[in-house]
């Protein structure tokens, strides 16, 4: 690729817009030029206004730290950008309320500027795909419907899914692939302070603690799945029906990494713990076969030790894109129980989000 | 009680021992005479024998100090106490192998010295009850079983389960009693660091980390209720058969108190969730009634707080003898979760012990 | 005391009002029956205002639940509740700006309210002591002064230190005391996170971290020694100009209890370590002379243990009141090297301001 | 370099060994074809040797995992791998008793294979170099003394500091070039429970913790930069006098990196802060202009914000081998404070180690 392709990140100073522009350092197809972020931090380089609030060890680009950091809610400055070659599109990290990022991202994309976001707000939109990329790249087939219905031109959305649910959903689709899909699922997570961005949770409430509660957080993970495993029928998604989730998500004093203990009752024929493992040692999707940079080489790895995965150890796998499961084993009441993790800001969030734009572009939706 | 009793602690030096020698602290009706440890304290006065050692933030009587701590392989020095009215009974806290511990506790029993214990060791041995003073006080009746077969005249053993269950086992009680008995059970627990004794988890298993595995936890909480829901027929035994249990036990980095989210299923009929709460705000059992000294005044403390229960916050209500559950709503697979904490080294250790012996005494076992 | 005095707490749904809430239960002198907060929480029951948001594991009394919570900035809401006989004085809590603070002290002093404060605002006001109860009760000579230059009749204003520096003044007052002044100190701090308040330090700053900065901690810690050491001369005081102290001052991952490192220079004369420990072990003041209710008995407690003092384990000691302190041992630079710690919120905010109320109650000044 | 070195590692199952191992893993000079280790190991892959003990993210080569390991107590198992061009060399990670160490370290030696240990046995041994490669490499040269007065051929010992002063000595030997000695430090350090190797510190001691003592900790901080900043007179080891030292080393709840809060009296003249920021930016050694692999671009990095360094986001700064320092600023006592970081078990252990074999082959001593 002779020149990258310029990108925005919308809400660039936040927890996830920080990993984005810490990720997309030395992307071998894009190139950050263009940040907005609230009007608090509008008008400032990006250096300044993430000084004493930068999270991560991995710094950012020195080019980055230069660029002027726009507001967000003015999208014409994204426009002014894309003119002068800046800004093909955005990835939005957005933090503001539900409503407000559901207007703000239909106003880019009216614009012109496609939105590949992070944010719940269009995720129950109709005409919008929630992708993982390896489970269903098909529902980019929705785009062109969204376009036309929209009267949109160049612009248009496409959102991922809730970070509670990435380490579960690879495992399934493998098993539902292979002929053994899942009909019923008893999931508890134990999910990293990092999810609720900075500065997020107090460290009173995680300091030799566990708090039992995530707002929104089992709604999300007990219904998304379900759009992920729907298919487009004559232009409109339809959910799957199965598999039924019960979802009890506690925030544990953990930096990065959530976790997920999961029971797991099958539709009908019920393979054997080996199958299961060598299914999801085989298990690869377009993100693999067409070699995107993003892509983890093994999406799903297992590790026979019985005191994994573990956060600190597990989370950054394959340049933190592959799901680590351990524990497989009978379950006493449904059929297995296994317990899987995913590094819930870089899969489950900034990198899972560079992923699905690679997936764009490689499909030619951002040519 | 015009004179306490006198109680020896077997294993008193390692982490539930000291739970014992503090709770024991004042009691109105036990008093601390004799200690046993390892050879390795042994001839050691306790204040010594802890040195650097002790973990709890409340500390010894000034007597208990001074105590000369007697090597627990011994059981002849438990037996010069007794004849000095030193110690009436023991509680064992023993560390060490399953064979060596159940060994040395009948070794004490056919001495004749009662022993009530945390050890897990003869929790599966036929005539040895399980005991929840609020759930099967008549398991009790056992004793004088074991004592005929075993030729023990004065001495019997007595035991206590699990850490693990302590939480979910008095709500699923008060819910059979009323009618509602529970089929199958999905339960994922966060464990305590302090369930492990002292060293016990190593801190860089701790730090930003969780790991997803506790050796043995799963298949006691799986069986152990179904004993302690059993009932005594013909001098022997019989298990229950429900509920099905699915344990998944996981270590977090909290000092005290066990978490666990739990999916239940009913066996036929199903109470609202008002009923519920209903049903556990009046529960009560043998040690309310008797008003034993360790009884939490309310064993199951509910809270409306969507937040609740949290280690830091909840595990020492009621003298951390009470169960606190919170997250009471529908399941979307079963029928029901909610969350549930109990202080493991109080009344899932120390503290379920004591109140035991308490039962005991006053049903007359115990002279 | 027939009758308890009717207090009020200012700030009273914050970290530190709380903690005031929390210890006045079962208070043998005062009883709280005000309480007044930010606009939001005006207008609930104090149960209300703070669920969800209460941290501590005590709780408040049923009572204290069903206060109905005053809007702080309205000072005519303390007077009405004076003239009901509801609030003799109040404990300030407030956690907003230093000069709203000065100003609203100011206000509720002029309108005849006893004002005992944690607030920082008036450390630095030339007619305001800052008492420390062992160390300058004679530091309330001040008082008559400050009512008649301010033309107040009733009402005064009285404040505590910073938390930071609680674990040292007193080991330095007893050895002064005793003829062994500090010239010079180097201190280092290793500070819990309660002391900023909820929701306070984010908890991704505190898993697998340390911060090494507290905004104005170190100045404070540097400079409010002088005016405790000081004295009153002619009605106005007289700072003392020695020890120099460099302070440094860092937040850990701990829930309540701050650690000082501490080096210290004698001016003259240099104690033995068994000499400065007995120093401390003689060390009482007009709290334990008075027998006040919240004295620690032992306001300095050695510990002979290498490694303490540990926050978990320590803090608590005398209910939290006390200073404990150990590894004293010579200094390769300085003469003696120590390492102290007080209960922050307890003997550092909450339980120190108490323990001053009743000092002044003791002396006179609230009667 | 047409062919890699081929190295072995003593100790290479434990906390250090995993670095090295982890750390050589595409090493440009050397490559890891032996492992040594308890008896215990031996005879077993190292992959296996390490499950479920391997406390890393990342992971060792295949072709380390299937070498076999070695009793370390066993010499000639090492000259036998030497004979079969398997071990030039060796990492000493060895954590067995002092006295065996130091035994052992010099049966190495005297078998003809060099030793670069991180051990302390050897750190107080006469014709043993303590290096800092930026510091005073020219502490090679006692090499040939020791292998002439011992009769050594081909083997030698080397040893590095503690990991506790990794984070000061640089910048103190920055300053002391520039002509800016230090008279006296006064020195508190953080330190992470790595520090401790694994299982090391018990997680009960660092949940909601500190503790605020490590054995042995505090002499060597006081003891060791005195070697180091010493010279070689006549084939001897000349100590420097200064400068003088008080350390007082905590245990805090960070995985990896040492932080120290240092306050510093110079000895003669004192430069002004931004001279002293300056001199730091400035700062190389031997070890930057050779290029060595390891060798950090810029040996200290300073920080402007007012809360850096923290160990989370600065201890992995150029691959974790850089002093991450912030804070400076006059000290109220002495000159300056400042506070200071560096990652302990890679600079200050088996990095630091690596580096010192660099020196070593790039001054020829490796063959």
């Amino acid at each position: 690729m002779a020149q990258k392709i310029p990108v925005g990140i919308l809400g660039a100073t936040g927890m996830v817009g920080q990993q984005y522009i810490s990720l997309l350092n030395d992307h071998p197809w894009f190139e950050v030029r263009f940040a907005a972020a609230s009007p608090r931090s509008a008008g400032k380089k990006y250096a300044e206004a993430t000084a004493g609030r930068w999270q991560l060890a991995k710094t950012y680009a020195p080019d980055v730290g230069s660029i002027i950091v726009e507001d967000a809610n003015d999208v014409s400055r994204a426009v002014a950008a894309f003119k002068k070659g800046e800004c093909s599109f955005v990835f939005s990290a957005l933090e503001m309320g539900k409503d407000e990022t559901r207007t703000l991202e239909e106003q880019y994309a009216a614009a012109g500027i496609p939105v590949i976001s992070n944010a719940s707000a269009h995720r129950w939109t109709p005409d919008v795909p929630v992708l993982i990329a390896e489970i269903n790249p098909e529902h980019t087939d929705i785009i062109p419907v969204q376009k036309k219905s929209r009267g949109w031109d160049r612009g248009f959305i496409a959102v991922k899914p809730n970070c509670s649910i990435q380490s579960y959903m690879k495992p399934l689709h493998a098993l539902a692939q292979a002929g053994f899909p899942a009909q019923r699922l008893i999931v508890t997570t134990m999910q990293a302070v990092s999810g609720a961005g900075y500065p997020g949770v107090p460290s009173l409430d995680m300091l030799d603690n566990v708090v039992p509660y995530i707002g929104g957080e089992e709604e999300k993970s007990e219904r998304e799945p379900l759009k992920i495993f729907g298919f487009i029928d004559n232009d409109v998604f339809k959910n799957a029906e199965f598999p039924k989730i019960s979802a009890c998500c506690n925030r544990v004093p953990v930096t990065d990494g959530h976790i997920a203990c999961v029971s797991l009752e099958f539709m009908d024929k019920k393979p054997s713990l080996d199958e299961i493992k060598k299914i999801w040692a085989a298990y690869k999707g377009v993100p693999q076969e067409a070699g995107l940079p993003f892509a983890p080489k093994q999406p799903i790895i297992y590790r026979e030790e019985d005191n994994r995965p573990q956060p600190r150890k597990d989370r950054d796998a394959d340049k933190a894109m592959a799901v680590v499961i351990g524990r497989l084993r009978p379950c006493n009441v449904f059929d297995v129980r296994f317990t899987a993790l995913s590094h819930n800001t870089v899969r489950g969030a900034a990198g899972g989000g560079i992923l699905n734009a690679e997936l764009l572009k490689y499909k030619g939706f951002l040519g």
